[in-house]
């Protein structure tokens, strides 16, 4: 409102130094100017909000990642009062700043990650250390000139080899961030070598103060609000399993129980539930290999079997797919109307769903609060055999009558197919789509005109 | 043979400076401690021999590996070069370290990886210094006793917030490492500045020699056989197509074609071909990332779509994932025998489940072709009409038998939950084992008697 005031008054009353008329046209420009600068401010205003609202919810969804932030600068602080007092660093001189460097690039959100880093980053420090004051001894005595191109060659040669070892998966898995290390410290005390007098002396000092930024990183990630990998790879697998099972529950209650509903099941949550399982390769993968730094914590010792929770991982998955199958055909086949042609069989084998699912759901659900409690698994088992029972009961039941065993059978995996057909025509336009986005060039002209022939392309 | 003389030798005419009985002692000590040695070398020579071959292998699947491997030492060593001569070495003095640095830390195998570290680790390097050089001049004002503390709450703050943002996922993808080298920049030179005179100097030489590495980096890559993550992707995609078409090619030919063979399947190649493709997804995004930093090169613009590709990736495996319930499916469909109830109709399910495989399979061909070629996919289309038109048939022909179309349904359904419970129960196993291994509690004793007497647990 303040505003629109303004306006009218440098509108109507405009006349101190210039005239009425130069009064009106400036404040229409004035005016102008004002309100793209509202909207401007607005749209601003708008983004700032939505990007706190963001902030506040990512915060809320997991507290331990504000603990965290505050911890990197915690570390940071704490390592930076090296620097700042006097004797401190008298006795490290410039390499201080190495501690701060080794904070920043060392400190993971758990702790298995802290270790992992710290520990390659310490070692291969300490090895890398080691080869280049050798190296630099061997070209010492090669005079002057050719000292540079004996220590050029020995990085190129190092540090080709050392590359090249990254490609090599068992340590692309676990020793990556050392190889790098390994790397950049032969290749800095082997170039460094060549004009600084005291390099062992420089080796040392620079050596301490990456422990020094290891110890403050470790010290703040285990003592103060510990995130461990362990941990939260028990859960991730506990959570996969409840989401497997909320998946049947559902099933269970739309689809086969007594209140199963016709109205439309693809806006249902239950159907989108186990998504999010078959995505979880990649967190679980690397919260197994951090797992296996960590010292024992809490419930989990030292040697806790955590590739146990990657086997149950790929099995989850595996279910996961069969759900998208069966979720997609769920869908379709409730779209479609069918005359009440058998409802004696239909039942039977309805209620055999409906067994089948809820005492699975019944099943993991019991597994997955025996893993959350680590408790051994007996019950889960004898609710599986109800499951089982109800699933042998049914292919007897079906198997009296071989006709229908055999045509059933043919008959998924006609259905599987058709499945794969729909998804195959989506591929094809997805295709499409990248090929007109992406300037694909037209086929010869014949073939081109073939395909417009075609209705319904 | 060598060997087994010589312990013949030490053994039977051991008579030297010693007596025959010690000479007969020593002797089959020595031999002992020989064996011993040799078989430790053996041990070694096998696992050298393993490695080596093992290198051989990663470095013959890809030779483009040796040829970073190459390009890495290469890099090192130009930039090394700026430290050996002594007047570029004045230039910079010992900040020439840090291009060094910057080149074993940005150096990465694809262009568009190397690009987005460069230009991260640039950016965020300048934006960096030159609020820690603002920072510097607050503190600096505030006394020798209020300096050091006010630069280490600035420390605190800025780490902290910055630690954060790496949690938002937009930031994540794209600037993750950016934002560790603000953090580290700031800090350096914040903390630095307490005791550097001429700080701006220093933060100049700094942001040179990085500028210099992430040039030196750039160049090696782009022009010394560069890798594009682009080209890697869009080769990706038509592979896995590839794959897709493999094994509906192979279900055709094994299952429904005239050939089908009675053998047993669970070994077939095309069974497991689907495998590589569910788990495309990490190295898919990984690709899809850095192809977005990639200038445009050969057929590729700078604009070229390479979102398309993850959509395209996400059919692919959804395709897989349907591929994987049908593999399991049809492995225990052939080792159940029915007797040939109903052969007219057997025939002609089987008849259009071939000429949907061998239809699709042909078209997932075709659009790995015109993707590979970068040719619009028109003739796809028309193979896929065909495979829509036998799935469409065989549905017309089961739907005049309306009672054999329910039974039909309800069947898919529980053969797809009865897949599911055969994975749980696999899934309670594996439990089992991790509450062996884990040494997970046991449940109270009464429940316990009741597992124990459940027979076929």
């Amino acid at each position: 409102m303040e505003v629109d005031h303004r306006i009218r008054v440098s509108d109507g009353d405009g006349n101190g130094e210039t005239t009425a008329g130069q009064g009106g046209v400036v404040g229409v420009f004035f005016a102008g100017c004002w309100l793209r600068l509202r909207s401007v401010l607005a749209g601003l205003w708008c983004w700032v909000d939505g990007f706190a609202r963001k902030v506040g919810r990512i915060a809320r969804e997991d507290p331990r990642r504000v603990a965290h932030s505050l911890k990197v600068g915690l570390a940071l602080t704490l390592v930076s009062v090296l620097y700042y007092v006097t004797p401190l660093f008298k006795g490290f001189g410039v390499s201080t700043l190495w501690a701060v460097l080794t904070v920043v690039v060392v400190m993971e959100y758990t702790v298995g990650g802290t270790l992992s880093k710290g520990l390659n980053r310490a070692f291969a420090t300490l090895v890398a250390g080691f080869i280049a004051v050798g190296a630099h001894q061997v070209a010492n005595r090669c005079g002057a000139q050719g000292e540079p191109i004996l220590l050029a060659i020995f990085v190129f040669l190092l540090a080709s080899a050392a590359t090249f070892s990254r490609f090599i998966p068992e340590i692309k898995a676990r020793y990556d961030y050392g190889v790098t290390i390994f790397i950049l410290t032969f290749s800095l005390v082997a170039v460094s070598s060549y004009r600084v007098e005291e390099l062992i002396q420089l080796a040392h000092q620079r050596f301490s103060t990456i422990v020094i930024g290891v110890l403050t990183c470790l010290c703040t990630t285990i003592f103060v609000f510990p995130v461990w990998a362990g941990e939260d790879l028990h859960k991730l697998t506990a959570a996969n399993l409840d989401k497997l099972a909320q998946f049947l529950q559902g099933l269970e209650s739309e689809c086969f129980g007594e209140k199963a509903a016709s109205e439309n099941l693809e806006g249902k949550a239950f159907l989108q539930v186990y998504k999010s399982v078959l995505n979880s390769k990649a967190s679980e993968d690397s919260l197994c290999n951090f797992a296996k730094w960590e010292p024992g914590h809490g419930k989990f010792g030292f040697r806790h079997p955590w590739s146990q929770y990657q086997k149950l991982g790929a099995l989850c998955r595996q279910c996961a797919s069969s759900m998208e199958a069966l979720a997609s055909y769920v869908i379709t086949l409730q779209k479609s109307q069918y005359p009440e042609a058998n409802p004696e069989l239909t039942l039977k084998v309805r209620m055999a769903c409906g067994e089948m699912s809820s005492h699975s759901a019944k099943a993991l659900k019991e597994l997955s609060t025996a893993i959350r409690t680590m408790v051994v698994p007996s019950p889960a088992s004898i609710t599986m055999s109800a499951a089982i029972k109800a699933a042998k009961d049914l292919r007897n039941e079906l198997s009296e009558d071989a006709a229908l065993l055999q045509v059933m059978h043919v008959a998924v995996t006609a259905t599987l197919i058709s499945d794969l057909v729909t998804t195959i025509v989506k591929i094809a336009e997805t295709a499409d789509n990248l090929a007109r986005l992406g300037h694909f060039k037209n086929p010869e002209k014949t073939q081109k005109d073939v395909a417009i022939n075609i209705p319904n392309r």
